[in-house]
């Protein structure tokens, strides 16, 4: 499995969406509804993230919190490319801090 | 850049964490203190993406919105190490979906 | 205008509502779904909040805030009732907190 | 108990706050930070409403729900005032609605 590839894949199959057929795609639907809806589903998928971690912990099937935290992700990424950005900047933001925090536990360990 | 070695990495990172000195470490006290701290960051980090989102809308920095989904996706890979699972996870069900997708998507256009 | 008398009347209503044809009333249907359905609610009404925040912030018009935080109140009271709680009991919480931070104040200007 | 007081009463605290020390009261902290700060608390409360619902359907104390959901309208109350509103404009427009609802419902009953 590859995990960049599927992000980058699937951030390209999102940004062929954009002025597609809303009746056709979902994706397309929510383009089409503009910042708005996408952002409803953030709040609404961030939500459900919360529920199913509490449902898990109360013995619930933990393949449904990892099912939340995977809308969480498609929205956020369906959010970016509305905004023209995409998976990389988001990682390459990631690798800037742990580059950062590797630094900084570096410096306190020569200290 | 190599984005999936990133997050596998960063889960590592994560997973070395547990059981660390909270005095130490942002993300030992995270997982000291327990799931309904790291929920708390969901709901938390999923309203500053909305709130930057929205401020990028009306004019603003765009590199902001990317660095909240950062926390965001950070303090989800968090909460799934504290479920002992991880990024690989999310992954995997996306594939899965972007796969029933692909069928679908197949199976409209032989029609 | 009587604003308790208004909140305890809408308890009612929505009390009146459990039980009730999910084909008929929107509270009903969000009773006969169960918690989850409302707690979405709740989730999603909360992000509509601060997206109007931003929106008015940014020059929009206030009247979407004011109708925001009435969806958040109104559908906080459908949870309420369906844990057989009501507005009653969050007025006498803020009452409480109310008198106790009173006394503090009290105490702090005796010193 | 008077319930329109009580929220009356209280916008009239929060009001008084406006301006005032930071270091001395909660609320005079949250206006001189601004909107953002009280949006995060806004999408933070929410959160604790939803993990304290669950807790209350998994067998804990549904007062933890109370004391939640007084949190949360306490911060729409904060955020209202923000914004030079009150719980008399929320208050205002649920009436509206019920109104609304009542006129509609007696439609029906009449047809």
């Amino acid at each position: 499995m590859s995990t960049p590839d599927s992000l980058l894949k699937l951030a390209a199959v999102l940004e062929s969406r954009k002025g597609g057929d809303p009746a056709a795609s979902y994706v397309a639907r929510l383009f089409s509804k503009g910042d708005d809806a996408i952002l409803k589903k953030i709040g609404e998928e961030a939500t459900e993230v919360v529920m199913a971690a509490k449902d898990t912990r109360h013995g619930g099937d933990a393949s449904k919190l990892v099912g939340e935290v995977a809308d969480l992700w498609f929205h956020s990424l369906v959010l970016l490319a509305h905004f023209d950005l995409g998976p990389a900047d988001v990682i390459a933001e990631l690798e800037r801090r742990e580059g950062l925090s590797g630094l900084e536990e570096k410096a306190r360990r020569t200290q």
